[in-house]
């Protein structure tokens, strides 16, 4: 069972810059515990993240995979691309947002990747990404 | 570590009504469930439905808990009151849905939860409920 | 041929109150003239009252019906509750309006049952139970 | 107690074409119906049918009538000249629509004639015009 | 110096329908002024009245004319055709309507015709027309 | 001179849940001045407070009242059945909000009860209430 | 009888500025027209300019007169304090616009006077105010 | 405790143009009745009026005082610079309307003042005034 | 295999008004071009123009076909009764737009065909008809 | 003659993925037959497809070409920089849409390409574009 | 060269009022520095500043200049008639804020300025006065 | 003291395409004054242009600055991404427009960046980038 991790633009930075707002947890602390989940759970889980929404188009069409984790970040609320290229894919697909977008601009309240994926995950932070390998897990079980 | 899970309208006729939109996954079904992972994960869980939403809001004040999991079905577009109850309430709270809203009729992609709970899930079913029990520990656990 | 009339808020109070505005037919003369052409039709009818939202989805779930007439009333216009309920009950549904809601507030023009009712009639003012009756009879002898 | 019955653009290929989506009722057979219900009401009911928009408000104008029954097809969400005839006209008047236009396109949900009309029958299929000849019985009775 | 004087849907009925509303002044009345103050401005009058969208374009098209008034009515708000027909003609034009349109219905409110016209004249009744032609005739005179 | 006071939902809770917010006084408090200056201004006060929408219609309609004054909380902004009940009860209404809902979220910028009462108070805490029945009884004895 | 000729903000430019798009006619070139035809009509005739809102709505409360003309210029879109200023002298009123305000900005198609007003003239240029008075003479020629 | 008491544009005008609408009261008349209630309060009224937005805010910039209580009539819907005067005093501020304003046209609905003041009275006619006098009162007294 | 092609109000006057806007093409020449390319093409091809929305609507349902071009002009934006006469002819359909319509005014941007024809060509002058013709001999050869 | 033809996100995927929907032509066969149709027509065409909207931008910039045919696919509805690019480029350009963007999701009907070239085509498959080249010959050859 | 600075309403009170909002730089202070920049510059620069939109407006009419700079404060967002003497001035215009007016309320974002001005500068402070003063310099010396 | 300047895409053609709009002013002679004043106020100034957003955002995370200016071009209206960097930079920034955008379309109005940089300057072509270093210089200099 192939897992693909999709962590869209700026969240590189995590843990980095502005901890007071977004806590001290990187990317990489991230990326172990997603990796270790993915070891229990029997999965073979692979990562990728760019700044880039063609890049991103790029890894969704080229990266063999079961079933799919994105984070679009900003790209959640701008890229028809992105959510082309999901629902091309075919796959089951689980969008995963650390901060409750519901609580923050208004232009952040609408998903173009809603529509395409399976299900959503958002408001629980870094554990919104455990939730979704074990999801995943569930659905390619069935 | 006490959680309260409130199943909203409609819920109770999970799976005896239009099975083969919804299933046959009664809400007896998902009880039973989340009363067998609360028992794995420590949690002493109370698991409440109503038709009604004064009776909801009701449940919401009197019933003490650590923490909230809601599935507030059709009040999920329609009801300040119970955005209200969890807000005054004040405990970590995880919203539910079994569908995922944002492929169904436009009045339902508002939600007057969104802005007063911790996190959503949607879309990934019965899985839905126990990924929030597992939330719902992180969270006290922290 | 059993069939279940629900008349929604406030219209308890039909001919009692503002007799100028609404006549000074009361409910129990509505009700009077539905049993009445039930019988002439063949039609075993129930009629249910209630100003909670709550209550009448419990009636609609709870009571056996071959078809469904139904005055939302206020609910019209923000109970998506009870159209969940109209739509898991399963059963042909006729949305009756004894005012034409097009000469009255701008939010009274827009309806949640519209979408899962069989048809409306409005404007027509207690008659408009009687001609359901006879859609009811029709549909149902098809 | 005369009665004109209006049918609006596209309704004279009723039954003719795209007989899966609309039945196989011809517009012949409606008219038959309404004529036959119209002697039993004692009701001297005359029929237009057109696809202009114009010589159906020639024909509001010049039909001498006690009441009118108008399924405005297209026209309902388009023409307020029509809306403007039957105001002028200054007669009871009964709008009918033969699907539910709330499960169809968006814009078949405004309807022009809606604010002059005494009421409306929507969603009941041929039977929506017999039930209206039988309201215009009833109000002129009155 | 020619003039075309045009009376769209419905205002044949002026006078004769719904007195109490728009006054006892029939349209015979009103062509019976715009003649005479014709005569006195030196003007060659020609009027043209018809509920008829398709028949107000083809008299637009083909009656040749110096300036153009014109009382769309009802095809003020819906008509693009007509509006069109009149930048086509490339006269100078001025749109008359004989009640004040912000006084009623919140679609009157809009006009197709105001984009392409020289002026428009509202709300001054009958007088309006008179009004109108004396500012052809100053338009014409320059 | 009877007055009739609504709470709505939730409003049980004050001065008990989020202190910080909403200041430490009870809706007992409340009540008890309520009731003093009641006694002050010769007015025979009942008070009702609940969370369902369907009791407060329910005691709108069967508390004889002269005049009455409501909070409705969150149901202001979405409830149309306890406008409809205002309304038809017929009776000098006035309607209280203990915040300036204006400061507020933007749905709560929206009163479905506003085109219904007499007059609103809102913003001025507690006393808000007792204006309200200052008001209520010089209303009462013009 | 008094008519009151009101000229709005930045109208006392006329003909000075921007010849090429207002033309080289200035205000008081249009003031001795409107005196002159104020003469030949038996109109006793007032004209007031000012680019202040107080001072109109002060000049409207302070001037007595029959009918009233103004050309409210920028202050058609903003200003609700003329608009009741003209709605409280409660004579008849033409509003007077030099362009096409439909040819312009969009936030120029919007005029709280509409709304208040007997009739409007616009497009017509300056011999907009000598239709205005013909106008006001034939209302109070009544 | 010093009071400034403000009434905005055409205020001036009560009681004596449509008294039909308005009744009789004279603004003089409810300032009489400020003043009185000032007295047995204990509190140090100023009263301004004025039609010009540029001298409203002047006033609240230059006249000192404790709390503020404004009608600002027609400014409320359109006045930003009064907001902002109001916000730049500092002090606890009510705003009062004699009518409804929800009963009003549309544009009426929305307040410039509402986001940046203490409170609202509205709908209570005269004794608006007093209310707030009161409730300045109670404020200043905290 | 026959074509019909139709053409909406005004353009009979193409070539002949306005030349330097629309060219000195008539429809003439178009229609001589596309007969002479329906013969290179093997296709029997009837040409329709009206400039009355009903008299369209008359044509699709009276001219058989087996494909059909159709240039709705002004009726592009308000006519839902060709729509329909399209759909219910059910035959594969072209839209053609001479010119860019997103370059012109705002309402020209929606078409009430584009939810029911195969395609559209719009921009590219007289060519577009041509490149239809071709099109439709695509569609119907396979 | 040189043609520049671009190819948005996700094009290349065509005929390899979801067959069912977009049958199974694939981008190869596509531009095989671009490539035939430019030879036949005597244009020297250069294909170019990218995920990436910054590689689509480079692309417009440094292809030096007579004119340009571009599906902009996902960027369609989000590129305001491919927009500009085409603006500044200033040849000719053809927008082709694949399917009828008019029969899909809502946000696809908006298209910020359609402002600045010459013409579109849209729902006639791959023919859209052989069309378009036949239409860049036309008017190349002008 | 002469400047003309106008500072609207409120902009007076700059330092003395909330200085833990806008810092206790006062107007003085800011026309000081605005003084001695323009000495240095070579720039002759009066100064204005007043709270009446009509006052700006005659200021804006008869102050001679070759430049202006405006921060026109709340007039921003609601003053057509300022927008219009910037028009009719025809001097080129640059509109200056202190804030970053996006930060603000919603009704902040809007600008009747931006339209005719030749530049805006915001969010800089009193920095942007003088920036203003140098680009003023700039587009005089070309 | 180091800023980093970022050219959004396009901008590379500045003077070399369409002339008569944007003039013969190259990105490199804008550069080359950037350059030259950055040595006059001691500033150590990189500049970066790119067509890709991701490149945007990768150049933003990866340049370490004190000050940051940007014009987006493009990007403004549609980027979230490049909004997030410049937030996570933490930076101040100022947003350059060398035309005023709201001379322009209607989706050039609203800009992404706004909400998060310190100031915009726009319409002040290239000299908006000198007065942003001044702006950065003073800033930096608190």
């Amino acid at each position: 069972m192939k897992i693909l991790v999709v962590h869209g633009p700026n969240l590189n930075l995590l843990g980095t810059r502005e901890p007071d707002v977004y806590g001290r947890t990187t990317l990489q602390d991230i990326n172990q515990q997603i990796m270790e989940l993915s070891g229990e759970l029997g999965l073979d889980t692979v990562i990728f993240q760019s700044n880039s929404e063609g890049a991103i188009v790029d890894a969704l069409q080229n990266t063999p995979c079961d079933a799919l984790i994105i984070n679009p970040a900003a790209y959640t609320h701008t890229s028809v691309a992105i959510r082309d290229a999901i629902a091309a894919v075919g796959r089951p697909a689980i969008e995963v947002h650390i901060s409750n977008i519901h609580k923050r601009e208004e232009f952040r309240k609408t998903s173009y990747m809603a529509g395409v994926v399976t299900g959503q995950i958002s408001g629980l932070g870094m554990e919104g990404y455990l939730l979704a390998l074990r999801a995943c897990r569930k659905i390619l079980g069935r």
